[in-house]
């Protein structure tokens, strides 16, 4: 993983931690001078990001989604309300705005409890309540539910090692704790990425050995007993997360004795449904077949209201082309607003997007996404060559006042709506955000509109007005 | 409130801020010098301290009445478990152990949902889910639940302004922000006595305008959608406990327009059923008629495990016991061990000691209880006189090294349970510790093991295994 910034950063001055996901000692070469943008360029940026500080469309649009809204999975009303409202709001700024149609699966929530019936020290008539939640494509449990020992393990490996004769018939717990420390030093999605591979694919592995649930402790940095959920991949038995706490709980009791746990999940999965991702250009004056892509995502999951996940990430799109029509500027290229639809739970919204604009991907200049929360933004991942890397380097003088002046370049899509198009070879850019309370809120009940700070989402909204801007006007597109 | 130091305080020489619950300028007089313990109870001081900070038994102690015991609200298995629990273990320990039996009510949570039926911006089929949780003591909806308009107030005074017109056949929510500066600033308790007179009084002051029902923001300082239940006093209606982010949904969307909630919250109030408190004594070796209490709560609510709130409380008294008989100490006065029952919902407990020992209290020459949790002590709060304080100010040199010699003198009982022999003229004494997250999780599901770091309860069982030692072996009984 390479790592550049468009400047030298405040860090590489002042000798102080790296932000967000910076690796140590990627500071120590000085960028090669760049060609500066032309001086009306600047002044729109310049003019852009300081009427995004001092807009409050953003937070309003996040507001409604949220509030008036609200949780927004596959297939529900909520989500399909959302289209509809997005549609209305990106007409009324005066876009060409249509939907495009994509089939999403649809999973709805159940019953959800579950108590340890068997344990050491239980007192007689006694049960431990163990808080969880499903998975998303939960295979459900009997309506009754189901009872069975828990053996908890914290690697694959050690399930391996337990193979079939401790595994089968039992319920599985992947008791992997998510590393506290890694998310409060900048490093939040490693810390995500060590242990969200026990959500996706732990119910996979357990039930390979004959497992008869699956549970995870859940993927987040908090401790206030909330569940996370999020997409585990299908494997035929039920598969849940429970709290730290209760993963805690549990594998206490299974050091001291047997435990049986009895477990409802009654989700069920419905037939494919229509839906829709939002797809709305302010028509480039010069290059109107090129295209800039700035997005969100607008499916949320059922727990919370999705607010920083994602509708934050849609209110700052559609923010950069309000902002732009508010300025009254005319950029070359086409900026596209998309909000995406099933981000979440598959990702059709995107390969529907692949798919429908398949012939015209190398009019696609770049596309940017922001699906990584709401916090203050540090800067930019970017799947883009040193080329392409060195042409944004004048951004720096426009996003060092916000503090989002970094560029950190990645080997993979930084954000996964985008991802089809950056493996056909488009530059892809995801807004990169401080995530040391990310993974407090992400996938759970609590991702509610207070958690975005009105202020860190204006400067969220400059810096993608500002790459939305500079990206459809620079002189030349961006090179591959 | 008088507030005075065993010493000095370190604020008082650094010009700090002060800690929890000081008020600033109360250092300014030098503490009167005062006439030193014998040598002999200093070494004996010393040594308790120095044996706790390096012993687990308090820690144990609370992992079992949590993890394997679990929650312990009035009348449930758990509780008359742990009951028979401690009174056994202290039997252990080799204490003159008996139970003394309370009624207590029971009351059982039922089920608890609720959802927005009508609200601006509605999408068709769409409902918002509001997290909630039945108050103790809540009179229950139907079971099919019961709708109607919500109207929101900041106050009292602004429930009065709306009268019976604006509050007849409405549910209430009294929306009071618990002030987490305060808290953090460390005045936590403060920020406590601001908020929870609407959980405790809300529900009759609406119901004495026709509220249908009453709801309250939580009290408590975390963004985690958690409820926090707690007592209501009695109000022929329904009244719950709304999340902060719920409470924000809602009063944002009342300021939009007409919002409908449906409401289901179906607790059961029992009859009254037998329970005890545990009381066991380690006899004095001069004075065994005279007593001086150790103690915290063994009831807790029920949707955490109590481990804060007060398995500690319990845990840290019966460490104090532990460590005299492992250091075969034998103070001059009995030093009795209580676990009392029922502090949560009515106090039934320390009501029925107090009867039962109404002709001993003479004798009753202090009363100590910890329920404000598990953190960092930082001394004690104390009911007690001027002349008193006097005589503990020789303990401030043996609980300055582990930061926890304060003194804060206050007007009424420092803890609920000792509330009945304060006001009969018992010195009484609390544990104060370091408040700034204990209502991040005091009265939620939240309330686990997880939350007592091990260290800081044993800090806790150095300064209650000191005070109790010292009150039982002073060369004169505390003066009134």
């Amino acid at each position: 993983m390479l790592l550049l910034a468009f400047m030298p950063p405040i860090a590489a001055q002042t000798g102080a931690a790296p932000p967000n996901g910076m690796q140590p000692g990627a500071y120590d070469r000085p960028m090669p001078a760049s060609i500066p943008y032309p001086a009306e360029l600047t002044r729109s940026l310049t003019a852009l990001r300081n009427a995004a500080l001092n807009d409050d469309y953003a937070f309003q649009q996040a507001a409604h989604l949220t509030e008036n809204i609200g949780p927004r999975p596959d297939g529900s009303p909520q989500a399909q309300a959302a289209v509809e409202y997005v549609a209305d709001q990106l007409r009324k700024l005066g876009l060409e705005t249509h939907l495009e149609p994509v089939k999403v699966p649809q999973w709805t929530r159940g019953v959800e409890t579950a108590e340890l019936v068997e344990y050491p020290g239980q007192p007689p008539g006694a049960r431990q309540k163990v808080v969880l939640t499903a998975l998303g494509g939960n295979q459900p449990t009997p309506p009754e539910g189901l009872t069975a020992e828990v053996v908890t393990v914290s690697s694959f490996d050690e399930l391996k090692a337990l193979g079939r004769e401790g595994v089968a018939g039992r319920v599985v717990l992947f008791n992997v704790k998510f590393d506290d420390r890694k998310a409060e030093n900048g490093f939040a999605f490693e810390a995500y990425d060590e242990t969200v591979i026990y959500r996706a694919g732990g119910a996979r592995a357990a039930a390979e050995l004959g497992a008869v649930a699956s549970l995870v402790r859940s993927v987040g940095n908090a401790d206030y007993r909330l569940p996370h959920t999020g997409y585990s991949a299908r494997a035929g038995i039920p598969s849940g997360a429970v709290t730290a706490e209760d993963a805690d709980l549990i594998s206490h009791l299974c050091a001291q004795g047997k435990v049986r746990i009895h477990l409802v999940l009654t989700s069920a999965t419905g037939a494919d449904v229509p839906s829709y991702n939002v797809v709305a250009d302010l028509k480039g004056s010069e290059h109107p077949e090129q295209v800039v892509i700035v997005s969100g995502h607008l499916d949320s999951w059922d727990l919370g209201t999705g607010a920083i996940d994602d509708a934050a990430g849609v209110a700052v799109a559609m923010e950069a082309a309000q902002l732009i029509q508010q300025l009254r500027l005319h950029p070359k290229r086409t900026l596209r607003v998309i909000a995406w639809m099933d981000e979440e739970n598959g990702g059709r919204g995107h390969d529907a997007y692949a798919q429908a604009h398949a012939t015209e991907l190398l009019n696609h200049v770049a596309a940017i996404e922001s699906d990584s929360g709401a916090a203050h933004p540090l800067g930019f991942m970017a799947k883009i060559s040193p080329a392409a890397a060195l042409k944004l380097s004048p951004l720096a003088e426009v996003l060092r006042p916000i503090g989002a002046n970094l560029l950190k370049l990645t080997d993979s899509s930084p954000e996964a709506d985008i991802m089809p198009l950056a493996e056909k070879g488009v530059p892809a850019l995801g807004l990169l955000q401080d995530g040391r309370r990310y993974f407090n809120f992400h996938h759970t009940a609590a991702d509610t509109l207070d958690k975005i700070a009105p202020q860190e989402l204006r400067e969220n909204a400059a810096a993608m007005a500002v790459m939305g801007y500079a990206l459809a006007d620079m002189p030349e597109a961006l090179p591959r």
